[in-house]
């Protein structure tokens, strides 16, 4: 086997050990005569998977006290429409901070239930920017405050939060456990598993247990917070086997030194990588503020799209795949989520001077 | 290992070949240098898989033109209130049939939605029987009429299909591939997969084009069928290793001579269990109206409680697991669907036939 350096935006790369974990008990699970995604959501080797997923992102999200943890299907995508139909009460208004392609959907999706102030929104610098946090202000009455954390195509995330008076809630489908939140400062936040907590098929929504409260009981089972929070996320039957993914990696990012751990490698590779993109000024550019620059996803900019399409072939014939731009922006983009190895990313720092040795 | 016959009512048994595969390339896909998990939604070997899952449902369940079928997370949890946001018009009704808890619990979420004409309710009979199907009709101006094509609990299924001027709303959460259905007779069908399809985390839709258009425009992207039909669920990134285990099934399911092929066997298998059953009327006893007995749940009871729960114990200390009839009706329930071999149903009625010669 020769395994590739993925750089996908999502689905993206997993820890080694976990896939191996996953494959070497996925037809006889643990000695019970049967696989895992076979047994019963109501037998004890589930009930250990499911507990074992909510407390580890309890642990290493430090998640207090009267906030509930929820394992939901549908995505991020289905948040977008959950968040407001459950905390946005009819006739209020709530904010949105605007930085990218995931905050335009999570918006249109709001606007259908409510009323939105949009704060701020990064269209006019091609969504290369944040809003200053400390400048932001919630509307007197806003129900919420949305953000998107990091946004994947843009390539924008925030390092300082705002502080307002309404409660944040925040999509952090993109750098969930990539770095120490102050968990205390939201109150609520989701995150599809697909690029740091495991595979497609599950989102974690971490809410403050009076958001849960304003669900209203005209919605149906599913789409309430009251329904999953009553019942630990087995009202029905879950995403098995993506939660037991997602306990497999919170296992491994322990195995990292939790989060402080994971936050310190992926400082040194983004910092490995945007070197590498200053260092070549007049052939690499990163068209994003240098305050918002991303640590999971790195877009940068050749001379030419000529040149950005031999790169990516490039890279691809050295065993580094993913690395083209989303089709909304063009250029290259590297993902370097938690379970990019620092090696990675040296081969592709070492393949970028190589590349600008022979092209620039 | 020591592959235990598997009679939980899901997630549930699935083929042992399929397993096997899926274990083989689960860390390496097809030489692509990664798990198919990792991959992007957009690559050409996801493609294959989800465009592979989709047309196999198509041929097997020959599904007519004119009809899409939707892959879509949740569950069919989910669909209790996908189902009448989308089809379901304001100001108008529908009509249910509720033959068990399923019922029960797709009805309350409709509830939620619009009115609701309850043409059929076996509570009366503790929800051991089944509407004539030639005496049905539908409300004059319903939206549509609901049944569940098979109840897990109380063991019932529909043998004969109702015919009514409204377009039926099926779910077939716990039968779907299990013999041939007049698809084309059906406005929507619904299915969880983790009973038949594979594990747990993915929904089959397949709805007529004209109750696609349906749809308010006024509902968040992820909660309409026009998003997901207009990108062949591929709007938001679908629930990838779930689809795929369904592809394989599908596969499978051809490899068994198709859905007839399954059909036979599965009316085998029932048969054999209810003869069991019935040539022991002193100590084992089916509750269920002969013509709605279930192929899928074989439910019955023993002269006591005491004697249903040293059953399960015996059984399980020869390898057959999942006995255990629902807490909501007690006695012994054998989930026999398409993946339980004929074996395990012969060890089941050797071992019946062993335990009314010791106990009865």
């Amino acid at each position: 086997m020769s395994r590739v350096f993925n750089f996908y935006a999502g689905p993206a790369t997993l820890p080694l050990p976990v896939l191996e974990r996953a494959q070497a008990e996925f037809v006889e699970y643990r000695g019970i005569g049967m696989s895992l995604i076979e047994t019963s959501h109501r037998s004890a080797e589930y009930d250990e998977v499911h507990n074992g997923a909510v407390q580890g992102i309890r642990e290493l999200l430090t998640v207090p006290d009267g906030y509930s943890i929820l394992l939901v299907g549908g995505g991020a995508t289905l948040q977008f429409s959950m968040v407001p139909m459950n905390i946005l009460p009819e006739g209020a208004a709530c904010d949105f901070l605007v930085t990218g392609s995931w905050g335009k959907k999570a918006l249109a999706d709001t606007r259908a239930y409510g009323r939105v102030n949009v704060l701020f929104d990064g269209a006019d610098h091609a969504y290369t920017t944040l809003p200053e946090a400390s400048a932001v202000r919630s509307t007197p009455g806003a129900a919420y405050l949305h953000l998107t954390s990091n946004e994947t195509i843009g390539g924008v995330q925030y390092h300082r939060w705002p502080t307002v008076e309404a409660p944040i809630v925040a999509d952090m489908s993109s750098d969930i456990l990539s770095r120490p939140i102050p968990t205390e400062s939201f109150g609520l936040i989701y995150a599809g598993a697909q690029k740091n907590l495991g595979p497609a098929g599950v989102t974690i929504v971490i809410v403050r247990d009076d958001l849960v409260e304003r669900s209203p009981d005209s919605l149906g089972a599913y789409l309430s917070y009251k329904t999953h929070a009553k019942k630990n996320s087995l009202y029905n039957t879950p995403p098995v086997f993506s939660i037991y993914l997602v306990r497999l990696v919170l296992d491994w990012i322990r195995d990292q030194g939790g989060v402080p751990g994971i936050e310190a490698r992926n400082t040194r590779k983004a910092n490995k990588l945007y070197d590498a993109i200053d260092n070549a000024p007049g052939f690499f550019r990163c068209p994003v503020d240098g305050a918002a620059r991303s640590h999971m996803n790195v877009v940068f900019r050749l001379p030419s799209e000529e040149l950005e399409a031999q790169f990516v072939s490039a890279a691809k014939a050295e065993g580094m795949v993913g690395l083209k731009g989303h089709r909304d922006v063009g250029g290259i983009r590297a993902s370097i989520y938690n379970a990019m190895p620092e090696e990675g990313v040296e081969a592709l720092v070492a393949f970028m001077t190589e590349f600008v040795r022979t092209k620039g």
